[in-house]
């Protein structure tokens, strides 16, 4: 079965039990979580989240990229969230590569040289890149100064969480 | 309580019974999810998936930013997945503003014109903000030209997926 029609059974199943269909759009806990999105970390599992408790912003690293402060400022100014919890995790891919790296194998794989000259925001020291996103997002001026942030780590192969910021 | 207690409190229950730590950093469904931040929004739990299957990339929207396209590469580059499953939603806050608005907000509330200029992002037609994302990422010259691309719409009453692209 492709990966598409067992995402619809799924959901069937999934809607047939669901309960939470007068959540209002601004999120009840008013934050915003900014994690990676590694396929072993279930934010909002990971921090007990209801449906309609908080926005989750996710890419490549968690990174506190210019679309993250998009997204957060957006959060912000409609919607009323108050803070930015930022989640970064063991084993992460944003370990294992450098930014000429990835363009000679974008190079390689697919042709192009679209990949140089980007960064890919990859990262060497895992605590000091959750520590560098929350001062990005607390010095963004589209965030609002009063903003609470905080930063942690997830260890993947314990699923516990660890503030580092 | 603060916020940040109860998420370490809610992980300490997580962590204790967690069992999952044991997943390869590549995902075991070789697919990556982009979807909005909303908080009414849980797509793992909304399409069944366990920790470990995919990818999850979210910004305000759902979007195909430049920086989504960041995290599909690296995702197709460096942990081998080969599809891109786009989900927006109803009553989406992306529907209820334009850029102007939002920068004129972000004058009035915190004073600075960093706001103007900037594409937030927003749509004014829901079905058609997913086609365009998918398109979006099917046509990226960092995107593997032969990856499965689809778009649903998600609605947030139901809990039901519906595939419009």
């Amino acid at each position: 079965m492709a990966l598409r029609e067992e995402f619809l059974e799924a959901n069937s199943a999934f809607a047939a039990e669901f309960k939470d269909g007068d959540k209002p759009l601004p999120p009840a806990r008013k934050a915003l979580i900014l994690a990676c999105m590694d396929a072993r970390l279930h934010p909002e599992k990971a921090v007990g989240l209801h449906i309609g408790d908080c926005h989750c912003v996710r890419n490549a690293g968690g990174r506190a990229s210019d679309d993250a402060i998009r997204s957060i400022s957006i959060s912000q100014r409609l919607l009323g969230t108050k803070e930015v919890h930022v989640i970064h995790h063991t084993d992460c891919g944003m370990l294992t590569f450098t930014n000429d790296q990835i363009a000679a194998k974008i190079k390689e794989d697919l042709g192009t040289d679209a990949g140089y000259g980007r960064d890919f925001l990859p990262f060497a020291d895992l605590e000091q890149s959750v520590r560098d996103d929350v001062a990005t997002v607390k010095s963004s001026p589209l965030v609002a100064p009063d903003t609470v942030v905080h930063g942690y780590v997830y260890d993947v192969k314990t699923g516990k969480l660890t503030e580092v910021a």
